[in-house]
């Protein structure tokens, strides 16, 4: 029988937000606000940053109903941070610093929501508190709109990013081609070393209404390929559209957003001015046929449009950080949460929770499987699709007024040690 | 009583796109199929231009669902042109031909989908057919993103256009603070001579969830002024966010987005390399606070994300369409449809549409009134609120299938004359 640990908990959230990583954090919260064993629930401001400056605040405060808007609110309602902790037999100024405001408040859980990095930081942290003899159980909740975390079958916040690119393929296809004038259309997608977002655009390319190629970084970027495949498609149809990952690199590994770069212009302090990937290929294209142009950054808008979530994403992202909860008082510690699929009789996706090592899975990537891509490098196969259609599934149940989103807005009460 | 007028007709769209064009040109086609009056329904491709090429589409011929679909499907089913007719006492050829395809199909009704311009495209067809005596009634269905048009409250395609950049502009309130590190973001909204889109950011900024600072071209943009208002916001926060209008100018009438030119690199074809106003403008903020500055560009996503359409809109733009065929079968021509802004007892927005002389609306372009921008000239004041918040309430009740739009497929049976 496992034996109950008493004590206040922490959450928090760490690296680049999504749209559904509140919804990770309100699973944490509201299960851990309703846990006996836990006696307080704290946010931490700014990930792990808000421990080491004490500034902590009492999620027992809010409104129940603010902290439930938290499931379709995006961004990290609690702030973020990329610190990263140095190994503490280097230096363990961090680490004792965590240790005092852990036996401050007694915390006795932890839990941290984000991606790679977060989940080395939770690590070290539990390898820590392991060392000095500490009681605290701790755990890691995924987020990443990237979907490169190892072990997993996909991340909380990738499906929802995926169906903002899917959609918005969609969208601007009906409108790139709406003249009977030439054009070609760049759209630039993030993902540095893992295509999984980009590839969401071939969701859009299998309804009929999405990009003619799509290039991954999980392949060297070849520009006379590149150009060969937008002037035969040019030529075809007198319009083509492409996707392409922000992290596509030469065979050299030279991001082909810095091939503009030697030509940039320089501003009156120094400062290079560089465009993004889209614009430098866009400019490269523009260069080569006689045609219109134009070049679209995605941007933050992939991942904070939280109006058009996946409400499959948003419900298992709340599931993680309930489930986080749920294993941390039954004795679990030093674990990400997980996802492993299966299907139903009927075939019907299903969403199962599963738990890895945090050494594990700290500073992996996983990456779209090559044989997902196309011979010719510039697509995606129907693996893919079996793959992300059940994920970006079920529209989000929100809260509108008079037109515009209603979210959480927390009252941040700082807690007392 | 009016005399029945028995025959074809033609409907067009023209300019750039909008999210809800097509609710326009739905409510003109359905409202035409079931009219005992009008003989047959054809869509031209491409706008004026399908009728000058003789490619005519039937709408009969389409599968009635399908052509319901069209109420969510952004873009302009029928293709659009930017094509400008000459006047026809300089060069008649277009209208000659134009006359002969009306009395090929027997075309007796011309709706035309547009803006400034299409209305222009209108004007000059109907003094033609009537200085030729060729029966026909012509009416404008107006659209624009941009507000722009004379007369009117406010244009179909505005409101949901306006609604995407609120809506965005909040998403990217929340992200763009995330971290505890200094940020300035500017986001790119278009318009190039009205500032009605960009002033939309205002009803996030309402939200407690928007820009901090807001320009429009109805202003000189004051390039000092505007480095001293964001180094004085981000002095006092961290944070600064800003929404830009595509046509801002100094006072000498130069355009901001040119700023960078001078200095653009050239490629090797001889084609400079120009990013966007939101590229130019981030990186001279950037050569003057040393933080990250972001610029982000709105793009097509502003005009066709139909998925966060307003509702509202969506019917007004029927409305709009319907209405054209209504009038025209009773006898109106060499009018455009537009709203009237009412307020019933409970105070609530009540839209009525009245009619327009197309000479009267054709070519004039309607700005914000310089007093809802506030004296500093960077934010709006609330009777912009008051105008822009009715417009886009309701949510798009559209199709959905597995997670990803059901856009209208038309089959485009060339017709028969």
């Amino acid at each position: 029988m496992t034996e109950i640990l008493k004590g206040a908990c922490i959450i928090g959230q760490s690296g680049g937000p999504t749209s559904v990583i509140n919804a990770s954090a309100y699973g944490v919260i509201r299960t851990a606000l309703d846990c006996p064993e836990i006696t307080a629930v704290y946010g931490a401001a700014h990930g792990i940053k808000g421990v080491l400056d004490d500034v902590l605040y009492d999620m027992g405060k809010e409104d129940p109903e603010e902290l439930r808007l938290l499931l379709n609110t995006p961004s990290s309602a609690l702030g973020s941070c990329r610190y990263k902790l140095k190994d503490s037999d280097e230096d363990d100024t961090d680490y004792k610093r965590i240790l005092e405001i852990f036996k401050k408040y007694n915390v006795r859980y932890f839990f941290y929501n984000g991606g790679n990095d977060s989940m080395d930081t939770c690590n070290k942290i539990s390898k820590y508190m392991q060392k000095v003899g500490y009681e605290c159980r701790i755990m890691g909740v995924p987020k990443t709109i990237d979907n490169d975390l190892f072990g997993t079958d996909h991340c909380p916040g990738y499906a929802s990013a995926a169906k903002f690119v899917a959609t918005t393929c969609m969208e601007i296809y009906l409108d790139a081609r709406v003249y009977d004038t030439g054009m070609v259309t760049i759209m630039e997608v993030m993902g540095r070393h893992a295509g999984w977002l980009t590839a969401a655009a071939h969701l859009a390319a299998a309804e009929g209404m999405g990009p003619d190629l799509i290039y991954l970084p999980e392949r060297d970027f070849d520009m006379d390929q590149f150009l060969a495949d937008v002037k035969r498609i040019y030529a075809e149809n007198g319009k083509c559209i492409v996707a392409v990952s922000e992290g596509i690199h030469d065979k050299s590994g030279k991001l082909i957003a810095e091939y503009g770069a030697e030509n940039a212009p320089v501003d009156a302090f120094g400062h290079k001015q560089l465009g993004g990937l889209a614009a430098t290929l866009a400019n490269i294209v523009k260069g080569q046929l006689n045609c219109k142009v134009r070049g679209i950054e995605f941007s933050l808008m992939q991942r904070c449009a939280a109006h058009i979530a996946s409400q499959t994403d948003i419900m298992e992202s709340y599931r993680a950080g309930r489930s986080a909860v749920e294993f941390a008082v039954n004795g679990v510690t030093d674990k990400m949460v997980a996802f492993e699929r299966s299907y139903d009789e009927a075939g019907n996706y299903v969403c199962n929770i599963k738990l890895l090592d945090l050494t594990e899975v700290a500073n992996t990537e996983k990456k779209v499987p090559l044989e997902w891509i196309n011979e010719a490098g510039n697509g995606l196969t129907d693996d893919f699709l079996a793959y992300a259609r059940p994920l970006i599934a079920g529209e989000p149940d929100r809260k509108v007024v008079d037109g515009l989103p209603r979210f959480a807005k927390l009252k941040k009460v700082r807690a007392e040690g």
